[in-house]
């Protein structure tokens, strides 16, 4: 059973002030629960149902992480989500390692959605994108709604948070795409592999003093009459056509 | 200002059980309403900010709309968002055309998130597909979260609610794929212009009674680690893919 000051101190990481205060964060749910266990980032506390315990007792076991039990009703009080009927875990934040221009990266400029990030961290995991590098105002990288999206990919991508002018102007010799209205057909467009792809807020779009620092002005064609795609999926598109010939 | 009863009335339409009684909806926020506005949609109220109506008199006049002006508090009140400082609509539902098999469709088996409907219906309407079919347990359609997420596309795609297996046993002579974790690469793949793609439940994928109906199980190449992609995602690689050489 969950002491009251738990159940108060566990509720509190929902809130970013107390998740910055405690460099503390809550992962929920099955999935993200095993592939958080799989992960180099360290586990404060691990909250499990019977069934969840039961399921996934030797993995547990194998990473000798103390579980504590709690009835499905419980875990669910101190769960973001509606019901949670199998884990809750509370994880220490990780600094990531210096920042390696090695591969295709991404750059998120002002993605304000938590879903949104959380998906495009999905989406750098399927195509092997190892860094994404963010604006101060793009979400939070704990908020557990990007937690939740990213399906466990959060911990297997770096994550940095930078002034993007300055980062863009340290990029010598990279090509760097920006995804607009106006621009070359990605379908034709001759990817680099280091390159760095931004994308823009969900409504302005790139901001604009870092248009000047793009070298390649890319757009996704569109036949319809939709006045744009949602942010996620832009990048999705336009990873799928970078690395289609990679 | 709105009357007690009529406020009761809207607020009663953030309800499934209402919105079902009555046959009507909400729209809300700018873009939203002024693609309603443009479409063929009949409006039964609009409650507008002053300063929506004077950015947009032009067209409100025009299209001979009677509208109530609100104080932003007390629109937000009424509104499904944090805050609404624009417009909410009361709209009658609509049913759509005739089913006509003219072009590439999107079949939706078991979308159970109004985020992804939404944001799938606003990628056809980009890459021009007219028709989606859904299964019974898709999303609804009039869900305030589908309205918003589809930023005014919900009112140029026909969207059809089916028994998916029988609605693809009449599909004859034409290609059906389907998104399946083993299958060809969709880079490889020659999508015939009349086909149609089956997109999956977000965590179970497509319901197993309709794997024999598909002719072509069709794949994302994946190059990192993620196990799968969000299945809206998922539909903007392949609709991309679809119609990059039509």
């Amino acid at each position: 059973m969950l002491t009251k000051n738990n159940t108060k101190f566990i509720k509190s990481l929902q809130l970013k002030k107390f998740r910055q205060k405690e460099g503390l964060f809550l992962v929920e749910g099955a999935k993200n629960t095993l592939e958080l266990i799989h992960s180099s980032y360290k586990i404060k506390n691990l909250l499990v149902t019977d069934s969840f315990l039961s399921q996934n007792q030797n993995v547990i076991n194998s990473n000798n992480i103390e579980v504590e039990i709690l009835k499905e009703k419980e875990l669910s009080s101190i769960s973001t989500f509606k019901s949670n009927a199998d884990a809750l875990a509370v994880v220490y934040e990780k600094t990531p390692p210096t920042y390696n221009a090695a591969g295709f990266d991404l750059v998120l400029d002002d993605i304000r959605d938590p879903g949104n990030l959380g998906t495009i961290i999905r989406l750098a995991d399927w195509y092997g994108i190892k860094n994404i590098i963010c604006s101060s105002t793009t979400a939070e990288f704990y908020n557990p709604k990007v937690i939740s999206a990213s399906m466990g990919s959060i911990f297997r991508v770096n994550l940095y948070r930078e002034n993007l002018s300055e980062f863009l102007k340290k990029q010598k010799d990279r090509e760097i795409y920006g995804a607009l209205l106006k621009g070359e057909n990605v379908h034709k467009t001759d990817f680099k592999q280091n390159g760095l792809l931004i994308i823009g807020n969900e409504s302005r779009g790139i901001n604009p003093e870092l248009i000047p620092m793009i070298s390649n002005h890319i757009t996704i064609p569109r036949i319809g009459e939709a006045e744009s795609l949602n942010a996620a999926m832009a990048t999705a598109i336009i990873c799928d056509n970078v690395f289609r010939n990679q």
